[in-house]
């Protein structure tokens, strides 16, 4: 079963598309928990993994994936790093995919080397051991198929997947993103190249092992894209906090409902923070994210094709 | 004094521009090294702290700078980072500037915190703690401005440096790198915002702290960046093992031989493994680094403007 088929399967299974963001950052963390653990970057490291495994013991069952944010637990160094593998082995263990969002990009042996740690197993001895445990992870392509393809190979033989930057959300993207190389925009190239990177790894889904992130603010582009890239999922970051709406994203999908994840992060996991769900759960911080979680299943069932898998999987919200 | 000031003070002291590179991996450890420690990740860790810890006390003094590659410590898991970070210390400790190769990218406030985490320190309630300790970091800017700003933000107070991905040294680099806008190359582009990114940071050295990462595979490309880009210090891969000659990056230099460090990793800090060092000093791999450095010097010296150091400096070969 290759990454399309089983991200496909994840999404199918609890109706909807909605790719929780989980970025912990100490001065959004619930009231009471960064309290609990002794103030340094340890003790820190350690209320990011008990607000971890909060948000996906609230969100597994009711969505296919989440995406840990690698910058917020790197800023706490080693403690952080650990923190970060303790999430991320918690969220499989929960049966959700597991995005890491590091936007990894070298080339050769370095490459590989990124692309045996998050996707693979490194060689000692005779064993081989798993130091990460993620299902896919996001990378940078400014080096082309060098630093890809060791990636694509990692990933393949483990039913694992890939998300390539091509066009994304945030105002200056197109300083680069859109400059115009033989009358048609950057990204468009990127994703001519994303589509021969993956044309190897289709799988019964019809998606390859290796999507495209594409951002929510540019809903144009995500129809231009869509046709492009037939035969790749998107991961369209830019909903909600940064803007984007469900109308604007509606044209990330295929007929079927499929072929995309939407990721909302801080309109989620820090859902506690809104003046009107406090006014609800009070300081039930879990419940709130609850509460977002099933509002933006809703949404996107509603002003999208997405709706369609709601419908078959039985109405979570 | 800026980032620009402080890596040509280091370089002036030594008299060479050579950059150093840490790439650990288990397969080409030094006979020895590895089998002294357990056979698992952490043991694997603890014997990358020794080796990094080795190549430091060679070339500290000998050279002025050091990269190490931070893949490969990702590839151990959280006992690699744990390593990496200890080994970062210690070559600060040793007076050498200290580049984390890590090509991290992200926008907004997931850029401030990779920006913080590497740069600058993370706030603690009252205190702030580094989680780690560098002094220049690499950088991709595809997402542009607003995944670049974020960093030049946290390393102009604190005198650090960054160097943006321009030109790679890899084959594909040309897939996206070369493609034309406007009659020029897409890397071109690339140069030019490099250089309005730095612009606010020159410094009495005349460099920037904003660094451009140009390989020494393609030389004619050396001497067009070096042109559209005076107050940028290049960094410089490619050299020895991936195939470019001290005359390929003559071209780097500003008159006075200075305005880039050229990175040999492989070539020096595996040395240990030529058979004609192996020869002279048998087991005594530190040696061998210890040779292949100093060579590495005067070749750079007989071949390109920074021989001009040398003769100042006092030549330490």
């Amino acid at each position: 079963m290759g990454f399309g088929q089983r991200l496909i399967a994840a999404v199918r299974r609890v109706g909807n598309p909605v790719l929780v963001g989980i970025d912990p950052r100490v001065e959004n963390l619930p009231e009471g928990l960064a309290a609990n653990f002794s103030e340094d970057l340890a003790g820190l490291a350690e209320s990011y993994v008990a607000f971890g495994k909060g948000v996906v013991d609230v969100v597994s069952g009711l969505v296919p994936a989440v995406k840990f944010q690698a910058a917020f637990y790197e800023a706490l160094g080693p403690s952080g790093l650990l923190a970060l593998s303790e999430s991320l082995a918690y969220a499989r263990s929960k049966g959700l995919i597991v995005i890491l969002d590091g936007k990894r990009n070298d080339i050769g042996s370095t490459a590989e080397a990124y692309a045996q740690a998050y996707l693979g197993e490194v060689a000692i001895g005779d064993r081989l051991e798993a130091p990460w445990t993620v299902d896919a992870l996001t990378i940078n392509a400014y080096l082309g198929s060098d630093g890809v393809r060791p990636f694509v190979d990692a990933a393949a033989p483990r039913s694992k997947g890939l998300f390539v930057l091509v066009r994304t959300s945030n105002p200056s993207a197109r300083e680069l993103q859109d400059l115009i190389v033989d009358g048609r925009p950057l990204y468009h190239h990127m994703a001519d190249l994303v589509a021969t990177w993956g044309s190897g790894s289709r799988d019964e889904s019809g998606y390859s092992l290796l999507g495209a992130v594409v951002g929510a603010t540019y809903p144009e582009q995500l129809v231009e894209l869509r046709e492009v890239l037939p035969c790749v999922i998107f991961l369209v970051p830019g909903y909600g906090a940064q803007g984007g709406t469900a109308k604007d994203v509606a044209a990330a999908f295929d007929s079927e409902g499929l072929g995309a994840i939407v990721n909302s992060s801080r309109g989620v996991s820090f859902a506690f923070q809104r003046k009107d769900l406090k006014a609800i759960y009070g300081r039930d911080w879990q419940r709130a994210i609850e509460h977002a979680a099933r509002e933006m299943i809703a949404d996107l069932a509603a002003h999208t094709p997405a709706g369609r898998l709601t419908s078959q999987a039985g109405n979570p919200a």
